[in-house]
């Protein structure tokens, strides 16, 4: 029985993204071996266009062989060590996700809990800082993918340099998407993922380590607790010695090669300005739709759209309406923002105006038809106003 | 810069196998999104056919979203707690492997170190088993591919039960090629990789937990230290109440749906004759170009055949030889074997006649250009035989 083709579905949630054809293509090109003269000099530039992307000059970039989470632990692992004091911000999923990850490497966490669907304040951190002595490591998310709130770096950056301290950037939602700038920013740790802006299928980890994170990883006096993520391991395989540690997803590089180079080609602040100009285009013909947005303009991640289910609008019958009749996947929320708020996704490929408008025709038909009145073609207007500026 | 097309490199080595079309092709469909209902149907019939392969009704068998390394370390990970003595059969590198990584599981190790080329004696297990109370857990490879070494199982299930420890077994180079049976030997907790005798490109570590298994993981009193490879979460998104917990390799997972199709249309008994036939002929051309075996016949893995290189020649010259004048790659040894051995892999797609006949062919040619003298005509004869049987 051969895999039956999979609709054509357009993948507006918070991720994957739509795959442009050249990736699904380079996808499925031959197997080399994971030692192979032609597969390591594809992985070279795999990572030389990583650190591109990254906007680094960090040796230690690489595709961590996992998805988005593994990066989380792949960089936590690395970089903890049982007793260390860690400060994590929370003001979502993934920020909790890096505290509970972080407590089972054994780290002390103190956690910086923040209202959903804000930006976490950096006196709130900085209380935190004042109150314990040794804090090795500030963690924080720039694009939190369960709020859409895009989390400033720049005063987090001068904290950690105050109080000595590394930050741990969770970059997921962003790279590739808006700017991250590892080394203008001075952040120490960043990881990503494949399936987000980046445009790539699911099933890598981009991670970069700064000199600091180095300089902490070197000094480890325990061994790190997971095998397949140790980075001693691994910078011996994607470094010049190219020792073997396990077999590297061969094709998923492949495509993690393609979607960089289409990036590299676009010039990362183009596709920012996309980015950027695709988000307010559909956040304008939401409101003319009368949808409320979750996030406040200067917060507000041009690759994820949060925004309120309008009252008496059943959230799930929306999107399986939008799924069936449609053919468009948006996402639900989770946690406390579960069945009162959509994510909408505006990605590395699908981040474009044509997915906008179907968006914008799709949802204000199914709302209308829900009794949740509203002009579809007003929407669109006030949406292409946005393609005029 | 388009990703350049691979070359077309025959993968003779210990995994990567070669990548039937049909997978690839599968691989390069239309990424849906992880909660999308016709992908998790797809993974709903991928989990059936690993049932299949596996030969077991375990209710949680899934594929970990990583390499077959990430396999072993979700099955310690998940099993394993701080303190637990267990004993891990060691006779190459992967065994090797599994100790390290239970270690790193606060694992009390107990190791059963034995020579490299031959299976563990049963004896030697059971030695240590008398020698130590409350061994939870005895892991062991089924298929060693640093060696070539098929390790019996049946006695080491017998003694399993009867110091009432779980038996951990490593597929990795066996799942697909021979008989794992996980049910009628009554194994407990049993992993593998996509990339050799499945064939399908590497990514993706199929693992099945039996009953004690569960039983175990169930009454665990510490959190499992990874995050991601945490069954708590895993079996929420594989089960029925696909809760999100990390962003499924949805296209890995489309290419293990097509390669387990492929495995249940050709039918395992049929497919394990094939490879334990394709390896015989193998050997016989081998032996007749003056090559000695590593492994006794009776113990010999039919996925991966190691044998000694013969005097005088030099491994990595005849590699490379092979890589670029005939466009093979076969491997070279690990640890104490290297410049030793070759591992020579006929696994899943690649177990075929013509691609016996091409190495031997290949290899007879360059080892006469480097003085060792042999006829591969002879050879080829001697191979052929095989297939008349």
């Amino acid at each position: 029985m051969k895999l039956s083709k999979p609709q054509d579905v357009l993948l507006l949630g918070p991720g994957p993204s739509p795959v442009h054809p050249r990736i699904l293509e380079a996808m499925s090109q031959h197997t080399l071996g994971h030692l192979d003269p032609d597969f390591l000099s594809i992985a070279d530039q795999t990572n030389t266009l990583l650190r591109q992307v990254f906007e680094t000059k960090n040796q230690i970039t690489f595709p961590v062989s996992g998805t988005g989470s593994a990066g989380m632990e792949a960089a936590l692992v690395n970089i903890v060590e049982p007793g260390d004091k860690i400060v994590i911000g929370i003001n979502g999923v993934f920020g909790q996700r890096m505290s509970d990850v972080a407590s089972r490497c054994g780290a002390e966490v103190v956690e910086v809990n923040s209202e959903w669907g804000k930006p976490i304040e950096t006196e709130e951190f900085e209380k935190v800082m004042v109150n314990h002595n040794h804090v090795s490591l500030i963690g924080v998310v720039h694009a939190e993918t369960s709020t859409g709130v895009r989390q400033p770096l720049e005063p987090l950056v001068e904290l950690a340099r105050k109080y000595n301290a590394l930050l741990l950037v969770d970059t997921v939602t962003s790279l590739g998407g808006l700017p991250v700038s590892v080394d203008d920013r001075d952040l120490d740790l960043v990881y990503s993922g494949n399936q987000k802006c980046l445009g790539a299928p699911p099933g890598l980890a981009p991670i970069t380590f700064g000199e600091r994170a180095m300089q902490k990883f070197m000094n480890r006096k325990t061994k790190v607790q997971s095998w397949y993520l140790d980075l001693s391991f691994l910078t011996r395989y994607w470094g010049q010695e190219r020792l073997y540690h396990h077999t590297a997803p061969i094709n998923m590089i492949y495509a993690l090669f393609e979607a960089l180079s289409i990036i590299n080609e676009e010039g990362l602040s183009n596709r920012f300005a996309r980015h950027d100009q695709n988000s307010k285009a559909l956040i304008a013909g939401l409101q003319a739709l009368g949808i409320k947005t979750v996030v406040a303009e200067n917060y507000r991640l041009p690759s994820l759209n949060a925004v309120w289910i309008p009252e008496g609008i059943d959230d799930q019958e929306v999107r399986t309406r939008l799924r069936q009749n449609h053919m468009i996947e948006i996402g639900g929320g989770l946690g406390p923002f579960n069945g009162k708020v959509w994510r909408i996704g505006l990605m590395g490929h699908g981040s474009k105006r044509e997915n906008v408008e179907k968006l914008i025709k799709a949802l204000g038909e199914e709302l209308n038809t829900l009794g949740h009145h509203c002009s579809a073609e007003e929407a669109l207007l006030e949406s292409g106003k946005i393609y005029l500026d």
